[in-house]
């Protein structure tokens, strides 16, 4: 009997996360099903991977980044750390807790360049069209190599959809937008705060993006930043120069009135309005259909589509956990490919995934979240090798971290946190982050050590 | 035996064109295949239904649209009147030659609407993919109903692919870029002149967009506009304000350097550096692969896919004509699906394309090509019962307007002409084009007879 057959879509963080398992299965002298990963972009990282294009990439694909320049880790390097890799093993030395893009980028290279994973890829390759046969239990997947304009078709035994859900903007309509004289554009195409220097700038939304969006732009010289929230602001201790008001109602030329009666003149609006899970390639009796939440439903320990298993969704809830938890939902992705894991029938498989939903529903604080969270972390942990790791001390730095947020926006990344993985104390960052305004790998690693060389050179 | 069923993708003026043809055969007593329109847009009009979204749409498709609002046709509108519905019968008074985008939007629905052709039209629906059948001679596609998220798939005799090639942008990297301080968008984004005011821009390339929108951000108070060209400049006669440089080499910060060694800030870019024919539906080997140019190889009579002529394409050349071309070409696709029309030979065909490539190759002027171009307009008019118009008197218009344009950029749109469908000479416009602002279809219409109005009621 031929070699099982795995198709991976995506080469972010989940993608990895898959490919790293299986390598780590094959170390361990297991024999693995052939694998390959499918990647629209020219290079691996997903999100991560930034690039200054906006709208369709080099091929006129729609472009997959969302990352934008000055952009810092904002949540506790420590909650993401991969449990088989360290930041210690990385980086050699203690870094602080909240490291720039560039640098957070480096780290997800390290792992998967230690191993041979670049050979599965297929780089500048989309996925077209799927048709799963149900008699012979295979996905065809047709191909579209970008780079020479060739399209093809393979089967395989297994799908992994891993090709994120914060890519395809969703956009509201608001009245007169059509005619709003200033910039309207999606977070999705943010690329940095530095057009909107001196600029009176709104920003539609209440959630990461437009938090992040919005300090960057006051960090980085915006005359001011109003956030309009739908039904519940952010709420922080904001500093002067950001406000929240409630919702937009209507624009008239380049003035947004807003449901508490107010009105403002703006240069520019960034709708920070969410992400749709979005998968053209897939038939809709396939697709996951939701919004972005905790638990979407239909997946089984978060991952198996319940009417087809054998078609698993990587990384689809929306996350406190992030890089560990793609890892430890990609190590029980692998056994289940691998026969080493088995899952219930289906009826059962439905009443696991109604326990959840019904536990979700209940939920009301942001601590709740980080709790219904951190379970279902130790649910999959407790389901493979993966690495376990102190998840529970993971749960109590979200919980420090939505503290230290709300009382200073504009510091909390300065704090410090020690490692679950190797009890390693953060370093306090040489230059506090409202000062910091380079966020370059060079600068972030290496400026403290050329500052003291400087030192040392300088006469008495 | 069953009815032909034809499938059309786009419901732009190509699409709408084809669907025009059949209604003008069913109009003649003939009995006409069984045609569907499917439209990705929730409305008609492809490129002419302005949308205030860049990247996206409401339901995550790539957006069509790259129509900007102060957008005036920029060749004279009796270059595109339709030969079977002419401007006064749709206006009922004289216009002028240089209508905004509004009013020529209203042209365009006025025939369509005279007919019933929207309930051929599936919109919200988008094609995915599509199988050609070489032994039943059908071609399977794959839809998807964008609204309810659901797909489906039917069969077709014939496919007609009227999606345009103004879709999807091409953006080439310049050393720097992803550096650069201000905003760097594509034409197909740019949504109008105002976010630019006072600002220093930066537009590079040198065809109708970088023109166009170079020229509409002067008008609407850029500090300065600054054109960069690959190998030619436009080379008409600048306003101050208005400057054409070599191409750009690198940008450093806000820099951007040029290759005449010359350097400048700017607060933002615009790259008018064209677009790609791009059919992510379609198996390469149904794709039509080519640059825009007046004479796309592969396509005999510049429409029928040679490989397999039941595989139709509209309006993929580069255009002088537009309209009036799409409609030809429209006639002679039905003549040809109704068997009214008998193309020859694969061998023979190609010889025919071969014929127009040489020739093609051998064009050196601006005159040229329109008269390339106006040779194979009169050639697809012999082919079918379209009705017919001086078309070597539209050639004469292009020339004119080439030189007007030459000779005032600023000014050009302010001239008239005089109608080959009707005879009627155009009105001048009530105000000159640089004064005028609004470009709403009541302002261009009715301020005149307002103005009267006014002038009457006010003592004297």
């Amino acid at each position: 009997m031929s070699k099982k057959r795995v198709a991976i879509i995506g080469a972010g963080p989940s993608g990895l996360a898959q490919l790293r398992a299986f390598e780590a299965a094959k170390k361990q002298g297991l024999e693995v099903p052939e694998v390959v990963c499918f990647e629209k972009q020219s290079n691996w990282g997903g999100m991560w991977n930034f690039s200054w294009r906006t709208g369709v990439g080099k091929y006129g694909e729609p472009a997959h980044g969302s990352m934008y320049k000055y952009l810092w880790s904002n949540g506790p390097k420590e909650c993401l750390e991969f449990s088989d890799y360290s930041f210690d093993e990385h980086f050699k030395k203690p870094i602080s807790s909240y490291p720039p893009r560039p640098v957070l980028f480096d780290y997800i290279q390290g792992r998967i360049k230690k191993n041979n994973v670049r050979d599965y890829i297929r780089f500048n390759t989309t996925v077209r069209w799927i048709n799963y046969n149900e008699d012979t239990k295979k996905f065809k997947i047709v191909l579209d190599n970008l780079k020479i304009d060739k399209t093809y078709s393979e089967e395989f035994d297994y799908l992994v959809v891993a090709s994120g859900h914060f890519s395809t903007p969703n956009m509201p309509y608001f009245t007169g937008i059509e005619e709003f004289t200033g910039q309207v554009m999606h977070a999705h195409d943010f690329r940095g705060a530095d057009p909107y220097k001196d600029q009176n700038l709104l920003i539609i939304g209440s959630s990461y993006s437009a938090e992040d969006i919005g300090v960057q732009c006051h960090k980085h010289g915006a005359k001011s930043v109003t956030l309009s929230y739908r039904s519940k602001p952010i709420g922080v201790n904001w500093p002067e120069g950001i406000t929240e008001v409630p919702l937009l109602k209507y624009f008239k030329g380049d003035t947004a009135f807003f449901k508490d009666g107010t009105s403002q003149k703006f240069d520019a609006v960034i709708m920070c309005t969410g992400y749709q899970h979005k998968f053209p390639f897939l038939p809709d009796e396939l697709r996951l259909k939701t919004k972005n939440n905790l638990y979407p439903d239909h997946l089984y320990k978060g991952i198996f589509f319940n009417d087809t298993p054998n078609l698993i969704y990587l990384g689809m809830q929306d996350q406190y956990y992030t890089f560990n938890m793609f890892d430890a939902q990609a190590w029980v992705a692998r056994d289940f490919i691998m026969d080493r894991y088995k899952i219930p029938t289906k009826a059962e498989r439905r009443l696991d995934i109604n326990k959840w939903l019904v536990e979700n529903e209940r939920l009301k604080s942001s601590h709740d979240h980080v709790d219904f969270q951190t379970a279902y972390i130790k649910e999959l942990l407790a389901l493979s090798d993966y690495p376990g790791f102190d998840v529970d001390k993971v749960a109590e730095m979200f919980k420090e971290w939505l503290k230290d947020k709300d009382e200073n926006i504009l510091t909390y990344r300065d704090k410090t946190f020690k490692s679950v993985v190797t009890g390693t104390m953060a370093e306090t960052h040489h230059t506090e982050w409202m000062d910091e305004l380079d966020d370059s790998k060079e600068r972030y690693l290496f400026e403290d050590q050329k500052e003291k060389a400087l030192e040392e050179k300088e006469p008495v």
